[in-house]
């Protein structure tokens, strides 16, 4: 990880900018080729929209051609994935044979514009005046431009594009040219490609399976009535899906006429429009796309753009700025202070990300690369639960329910899942997959990280605390809460070599740097805290649902006795620990391990061990790639002492590597608690930058959801020291140094709490809602009503 | 593993015989569909011949099209392998990217006849005085019968087999047909059959590589001249090979002439030999057959096929003889008492395996399952090294030696894999191999076993003790330890919370259900006395070939300063141990493990735990597949009291699954070493007996070379305790209730030791060479002179 690197974009709090169109003869600077290349590519994704449902790379309406190292045109529907044949060189029992990668789907975007049959290309005649926009309060991507064509012919040009997050189906473009030194034609050209195909394979070599190639058959191709269709069935998965467009012209604000003409291949479609344009009168194009899945029809979809035209490019937008003003509304966090800008940039850089790529309709997750690019094959890992979760439950609670009712629909899969692990009863949720299987390729890095039970249950219970949904833990938190459990009491036993303690042996805890290891920390701290959660919702349901627990009963074949043994694997779990240093080692052979010499490792090599390194050469030395004990500190605090925490985090913070992009945030917001402030402050600043800066230097294959979401955490959970365990909310505020004030808002149990924090104050002041009490630094604090405010002296 | 079978074949001590040629239409009793089928595909492996060049199934001439159930047409030559692509569901960094398959050639045993045109079929017309007989006396596979053609015409038939021991390049075959109630016209039709391909990926589901298909591209077939000749080269591996035939044929013992006639096909080639024999004549047809690698040329096979026409049949039967002779006189083990011919069968037909089995020629090792079928791809494990090798080291040091040569030859390609391990220094040997280049697909169960440097080294040290060829630690073996000792003190480091103890993590012991484990106790074991022994080797250069050893120095880039660190390891290496019981766990976290409750696991798969279960489910239990602390404890016994080996055999014994067909030879040897005879000697019968009675049910697809010289062991070095350590030869020999005497050679510093143990005393007989001295019961004895005895009291 580099974090020594200029902010790439001009920093702007609510804006990121690009203000020039790379290509390689326009290299700047003394930057080399490749860097050059990587420019645009990486582009792609800090542009990339979505709305949970359809995500698009921010590529351009021009199409260029680029080759494999400079672009990846881009669109998704969230869940819809491909399947292929997995091979290994020996197979194991319960190796996944078919794979899940999200597809890569017909792109729409694709408008050419033509002055006078002079074709726009930003790398043909003259750019000027250039400037590509995210407008992260607006929920927009804007691009303007003059552009001189090689014949001298200029045009203003602008376009507008958003995934709108009111019609979660549209995808809209509004493309307004204005010829600024001659009268002629203006055509558009409005295309439809379906020849895509996936490039996992192309920019991934450490996978080898598909999809392959192109992998939609078409069932319907149209142009006709200024509209674009496509229907498609996967080859393998065969899931269908269907896309279209519809064209609206407009000079100077009115409704156009245009010579229009259509073409159609196999694979490809489009519409011409043709009008005349005279000298600083403006042609607009609206384009209204629409992608759809399921019951694909293209009736449905003529319905989608007709009601998505009637509302226009205008009317979307408002309702978009409206849906993103009510999003910064309550998660939106004001930092005050000279100098702030490029924090509160990276900050609403990674929240209008995460915000934009969740899940929304309960049968689908988010993807630790959201929607925005095709690594990691789309899919869905622990970052959901662990890092984005947290936030989406302290500010937009529904969301956060759409995602925790994704895992309670594949209960049935991950039941299946637990069998082929040799558990009799319970349910084991796969390390990565988009349908609920697992997609895992290589056990000792997927399925052997059992702990992804432990996180969706520690994030379901987050849920309840924050919001007090107790009809949801009625309704599915119990049932997930039980089957989790299961898995954790069949998994491990009561060894005698450890004094009757409860150990399990052969997993990988989240660092991946530490594979297939007896007793790590993390897992046995959430198992632990699962057991006891599980336990919890049986009782509370005997009390207070005594039918919906027979159902349980019956149906999970489920008795109440097991909770028995799960309270008594609670009270024994077993962690290795340390006298002399007085820390828990990550796990029962940690300290045994070789020490790691980073001197030995070439610099270009350290930050890409697997790629360089043999796992067994890894494996044998003692560092982390990321946290993993500290994380359990973080999560579990109320069971170690300030001390403990502290010996722990300095212990680890020597043996840690960061080379995982969910490790910094996290370090953070532990050092913040143990008052390492400088150090908590760094850690911050590198999460919030991190992305928009690019410092894994692989942004373009997509964001890195957990850490931007950890940025969130690392402000409240860290700064502000915002908890909510049994005993309630609570705060240990402090500001950091270089700021003046920092303040957000929190939703908690219907309520809606505005917090300031300055440097000698804490402010709370109740925007919505009942009466609150919370903790502040350990005192009791209450708000009486919607309106009132408490203030804490620092 | 099924031990309550009865003997497949009549027990005769040197013989195994087929007495029926069984096809589904003849079913034998109840058994059923699929029983039958296996029953040909097993004696295929039964009535392999090879000579550590060229293996060939115990196929019949007759070539029927059998199906991949029923059998498998099978030639090799030894190292002559096939590449092809591995693909992996993710690839790791060192995964082998080339497969290496034993190939399988092209067939030239193909030999049909015809009575007037009726066609010799065994599953057409009639068959009477059938047998098929190894012959392990002799070398030799004979098979006779009488058959009645559907036309009523009667055959005695008479065919003979041998690979030559003394031609490494020939196998040769003896056809005779005697009309019994006709006088007719009798074809012989020979043919060179080079359509093949490997089965590996129809047999073995668990692999997923290839070579696919026919992987042999034809340069040259012709037939001419009574000879077929036919050279290809790989695809992938670019090897080259040529195969040939040569025929003879007489009549009533004299040479006799035929119409000839010749086919040529793309890919086949056949000469036709026709004859008119009178009734009670016999026709014969002499085959000789050629296999050669390398350098190759139809000149080349042609001098091949006429030296050993020659020779002819006959001469090469004496001579096969004469090598047999030799091999037994010294190998061969006499049991007396009643019953005991069952397990004489059983230990002539491992001994006659293993010895055909082994390469001899330096450039090439030993197959795990020999050169017997397309098992485990032909690859050579630790199997060699630890099971076969001290069985040639005391019998036949010259093939002991060539093995090791191989060892060495392979040092680069070891080199290479210690680097790609993130080894500096030193070289570590692949888990499975043929060219040197690990071909291991699944590293935690491959790579992973760095025990299998301190496997070669320990081979390699025992035939020092036990031959005394220092000029071979001089020439070869210094360097072997040097570079094997390299990697062990580069693997591990001195834990301090090990009290400073020398620990080595995620390594994977002989144990192949308890993988990446820390601190195996096996691994440690055998890496100290590695370091020990290469430290010694250094010393012994310095002193006696100071010369060699800064040859050494220089071409190594080693320093003696090395040594001074591995004396250090070696006195500090870690063990685990349990104080409460006294005992070795196999590794750290062994246990810790969850109890294993094989009640849970149903019959059908409870010796096919991987086929059946998540390997994170078998790693995760207590329980062993196969010995590994216990043949630690055998190989290095002199560190272990007789009690502590009691308390281990204990433990492991009870946590021992025995699924490994490497297990019960060890457990019976040192069940013998501690007084459990009853034990032993069960254990030795089932080893003695698995193969030949299909213990494990997979017989098919080749011997289980290991187990076979295990055998040996459990005599040698069970029964009669032998040992060579410093102190030199030791007996603690006993007779085993059963039985009334036996007696055995040993090799031993170029003398020939008989050794004749009774039930009350212990004969011992220099039977060639100088003084002896030898230890027995741990009293000094020797013997003064060739021809001298010694007799010691039991």
């Amino acid at each position: 990880m580099r974090t020594d690197k200029e902010p790439i974009y001009p920093v702007e709090p609510w804006e990121v900018t690009e203000t020039a169109f790379f290509k390689k003869e326009t290299a700047r600077g003394d930057n080399g080729f490749s860097a050059i290349e990587r420019n645009n590519y990486r582009n792609e994704t800090t542009f990339a929209l979505s709305n949970g449902y359809i995500g698009t790379r921010g590529t351009f309406e021009e199409a260029y051609d680029f080759d494999i190292d400079t672009g990846l045109e881009g669109n998704f529907i969230n869940g819809f994935y491909e399947s292929g044949r997995i091979r290994y060189g020996e197979a194991n029992f319960g190796s996944p044979l078919r794979s899940q990668s999200l597809l890569n789907l017909p792109n729409l975007k694709e408008t050419l514009l033509y002055a006078d049959g002079e074709q726009f290309r930003m790398d043909e005649g003259t750019v000027t005046e250039y400037a590509r926009t995210l407008r992260m309060k607006e929920g927009t991507l804007e691009r303007s431009l003059i552009w001189t064509s090689p014949g001298g012919r200029r045009i203003r040009i602008r376009i507008g594009r958003l995934v709108s997050f009111e019609k979660r189906h549209i995808l809209a473009i509004r493309y307004e040219a204005e010829p600024l030194n001659f009268d002629g034609e203006l055509t558009f050209v409005s295309r439809l490609q379906a020849d895509v195909e996936n490039h996992t394979r192309k920019t991934n070599p450490i996978v080898d399976y598909g999809p392959f190639g192109r992998r939609l058959e078409p069932l319907r191709l149209t142009a006709e009535e200024r509209r674009l269709y496509y229907e498609g069935i996967t080859k393998g998965s065969r899931l269908t899906m269907g896309c279209g467009s519809s064209h609206r012209l407009w000079l100077d604000g009115k409704p156009a006429g245009a010579r229009e003409s259509y073409e159609t291949g196999e694979l490809e479609a489009s519409v011409s429009l043709t009008l005349a344009v005279r000298k600083g009168e403006t042609a607009a194009l609206e384009k209204m796309i629409c992608y759809l899945d399921g019951e694909v029809s293209m009736r449905r979809a003529e319905e989608l753009l007709a009601e998505a035209e009637a509302t226009g490019y205008g009317g979307l937008k408002e309702r978009q700025r409206a849906c993103m003003d009510h999003f910064w509304e309550t998660a939106g966090i004001d930092i005050e202070g000279a100098g702030a800008d490029a924090l509160r940039q990276g900050l609403h850089f990674n929240l209008f990300h995460i915000f934009q790529s969740a899940g929304r309709d309960g049968r689908t997750g988010m993807g630790a690369k959201g929607l925005s690019g095709e690594g990691y094959e789309g899919h869905y890992f622990w970052d959901t639960e662990m890092y984005v979760m947290p936030v989406f439950i302290y500010t937009e609670p529904g969301v956060a329910k759409a995602l925790l009712d994704y895992r309670y629909a594949k209960l049935p899969e991950a039941r299946d899942r637990a069998r082929v692990l040799g558990h009799d009863k319970g349910a084991l949720f796969p390390w990565r997959t988009i349908n609920g299987e697992e997609a895992s390729t290589y056990y000792p890095l997927g399925t052997a990280q059992y702990h992804i039970n432990g996180d969706i249950a520690y994030a379901l219970c987050l849920y309840f605390q924050v919001t007090g949904d107790v009809e949801y833990l009625k309704e599915k938190g119990a049932e997930l809460l039980i089957e989790t459990a299961r898995v954790w009491a069949d998994v491990g036993s009561f060894a005698e070599c450890r004094g009757g303690k409860y150990c399990i042996c052969s997993v990988t805890g989240p660092d991946e740097y530490n594979v297939l290891v007896d007793n790590n920390f993390y897992t046995n701290l959430t198992a632990r805290e699962n057991l006891r959660n599980a336990s919890r919702a049986v009782r509370y349901l005997r009390e207070h649902a005594p039918e919906r627990m027979e159902e349980l009963e019956r149906r999970l074949d489920f008795s109440q006795e097991e909770t028995v043994l799960w309270d008594r694997i609670a009270e024994n779990m077993y962690f290795p620990y340390d006298e002399k240093r007085g820390i828990y080692p990550m796990d029962d052979g940690f300290l045994m391990r070789k020490p790691w010499d980073e001197s030995k490792i070439p610099p270009e090599k350290r930050a890409w061990l697997y790629e360089n390194y043999h796992p067994l050469f890894i494996m044998r030395h003692r560092m982390s790639k990321q946290a993993d004990a500290v994380l359990g500190m973080y999560l579990y605090g109320n069971y170690f002492t300030e001390e403990e925490i502290r010996r722990n985090y300095d212990f680890y913070q020597e043996v840690t590597l960061h080379h995982s992009s969910l490790s910094t945030c996290i370090f953070g917001i532990v050092a913040s608690g143990i008052g390492y402030r400088e150090e908590a402050y760094r850690y911050f600043s590198q999460s919030a930058r991190m992305d928009l800066d690019d410092y894994h230097d692989n942004f373009y294959a997509g964001i890195h959801a957990a850490n931007m979401a950890g940025t969130w955490q690392a402000v409240i959970n860290g700064f502000a020291g915002v908890r909510c365990q049994d005993s309630g909310l609570s705060f240990r505020p402090y500001l950091p140094e270089d700021w003046d004030a920092y303040a957000f808002c929190l939703r908690y149990r219907g309520r809606r709490l505005r917090v300031r924090i300055e440097r000698e104050r804490a402010e709370f002041t109740l925007l919505e809602g009942e009466r609150i009490e919370f903790w502040i630094n350990g005192r009791r604090a209450a708000i009486e009503q919607e309106g009132g405010s408490f203030v804490e002296a620092l």
